[in-house]
């Protein structure tokens, strides 16, 4: 049977252009049933949910665009992204009742989640919260991972220059790149997020670029024999003095560009020649093609935590109803580390 | 002893800017020994200049530009470039007056070589013209063997598209990707360099970029479902056009950017963000880092042009005079074909 419970959503009111707004979105109360519907559940859970993440890819789905990456979100309905949830009922026997899973869910206390395709049961509670799942244990870290390990082939001894470096991803990038033995610089764009980099994340330096006029001249003080490998989260006018910067056969692996997304018109960046004087290899990824490597990543890093190898931050906005302004917060910077809602703690 | 002969020489004015013009470089005449002199010389040849390549990399070469990946030229003194000579003295023994040698040479009758570090013996003429060891079979073909099968990845079935594809580079990679079974598009700058690629070069087609004002448009004609494989030789708008019609998990070869050469200011490419969402490989390359495959490319190359199945085109030009419209002439796009300048023929 199921009861039918109240159930709060974060609507999306319609398609956005440039900066996203709180007001774009609204919280609507709806009702739901806590049973799968009989006609569509071959493969279906219900999940309540309990940590919602906010990710700078989700200003994409905000807007309307035909043909991108990932599908835009539909006016009217609830947001969707990853989360961190129980299964309350399912019609698939690899996901029990109270089993904890994390991936793809929507914006609301309870989701019917149709399909269990892109979901990640969470066998792995003790010594860490629950919480990390929505990041450093789900898609940001393995975007970190991936992104880092098998995108910029980064070897001992060179030097990494991470950009957006306090966020969600930057920051394990930065931590993964000294623990292989690398010169890790990062920039962030407050004083507190630089001392973070410098102070809790290990980094040997780090730069806020809102106080630096020429980025050019920034990236030599800090790589006088330039940078061998650079994440880049912001693109724009920080690509362009990267690429003054970089080694000959240095790598860019492109992971995100949040400098652009709210652009009408985006930066054009003109010195790409130096891609070949460089012979430089600048490569775009996606964390949706590593998803194999993922608990090749989580053997990596459970221990790792564990023994306090990896330190991480999180910026935890409470209640479904702040989620509106933690996912705004992310295009101004206001998050410390890596954004999530919480939505309920059990 | 040696006897002392006049040497043409073409001459670099002075620095260039913009469009380099016929009119920055002179025709002077000096004397040369046709000696090495006994004070400089382990490793020195002398040769005859025979065949002298123009390549796009030159138009650098005439800015003064510190910390490039090739040296300026020096004003005042004689271009220098690749070409093709005969040794008249050699204090190198594996050097033999007499020899054939290709690499980089001076833009005049005779050069005196300090270093044979970079020159290549030519041991194979055989039913291959001489002057293609300016382009086909030194550094253009080498540029489009490694630039193609390392830098591409390219597999059978792929769709391929290389702008100046007429060039010394583009005409080659099209042939090499026409044999391993891929779908072959090439852009060029007039009619004739068109029908060049559909009839002689056996391109699936081709078209002029000249004559689409919406890049983006043509290329969506030619490639409905995508280019896998681009091969850059131009830069600027092109490059962002193509960026829109990639195939997820394209690559993309960046080995020119020949119609950014001459700007003050180079155009912005704004698009960067389709390497994320279709997961590109950009990679920059130079030839210089792989002429370890030399030999293996003249393995497989040279019974393909003997059996017929690599055609090669040449734009000739007649005498070391006419050496500096030669050069002018690439960056108009007045060359058809490879681009070389005949000093002499024996």
């Amino acid at each position: 049977m199921g009861e039918e419970v109240s159930n709060k959503q974060i609507i999306l009111k319609e398609y956005v252009k440039g900066f996203p707004k709180e007001s774009d979105m609204i919280l609507k109360t709806s009702t739901i049933k806590l049973k799968i519907p009989e006609d569509d559940c071959n493969d279906a859970v219900l999940v309540k949910n309990l940590y919602l993440s906010c990710d700078p890819y989700m200003r994409s789905r905000m807007s309307n665009i035909v043909g991108s990456y990932v599908d835009s979100f539909t006016p009217g309905s609830a947001i969707t992204g990853y989360g961190v949830g129980r299964v309350v009922d399912s019609s698939n026997p690899n996901f029990k009742i109270g089993d904890l899973i994390w991936g793809i869910t929507g914006w609301e206390e309870y989701s019917l989640i149709k399909s269990t395709q892109r979901l990640f049961k969470i066998h792995h509670t003790d010594g860490v919260p629950l919480s990390y799942y929505t990041g450093l244990l789900g898609m940001a870290g393995t975007t970190a991972y991936c992104g880092f390990y098998e995108v910029c082939s980064p070897k001992k001894g060179e030097t990494v220059f991470i950009s957006a470096a306090s966020g969600a991803v930057g920051q394990l990038v930065g931590q993964f790149a000294k623990l292989l033995g690398c010169y890790v610089v990062g920039s962030a764009g407050t004083k507190e997020k630089v001392d973070l980099l410098k102070n809790k994340f290990g980094f040997d330096d780090a730069f806020n670029y809102k106080e630096e006029p020429d980025l050019n001249a920034a990236l030599k003080r800090y790589f006088p024999d330039g940078i061998d490998v650079y994440f880049e989260n912001v693109g724009g006018k920080m690509l362009e003095a990267v690429l003054l910067n970089m080694r000959v056969h240095g790598r860019i692996a492109v992971c995100g560009m949040i400098s652009q997304y709210n652009l009408e018109q985006p930066e054009g960046v003109s010195n790409l020649f130096c891609l070949i004087t460089k012979r430089i290899r600048m490569e775009g990824f996606l964390v949706f093609d590593y998803y194999h490597l993922y608990p090749k990543y989580l053997e990596m890093v459970l221990p790792l935590i564990k023994q306090g190898k990896i330190s991480y931050v999180e910026d935890v906005a409470e209640g479904l109803e702040s989620a509106p302004a933690a996912l705004v917060g992310l295009f101004s910077g206001r998050n410390v580390g890596k954004q999530l809602v919480v939505v309920a703690r059990d």
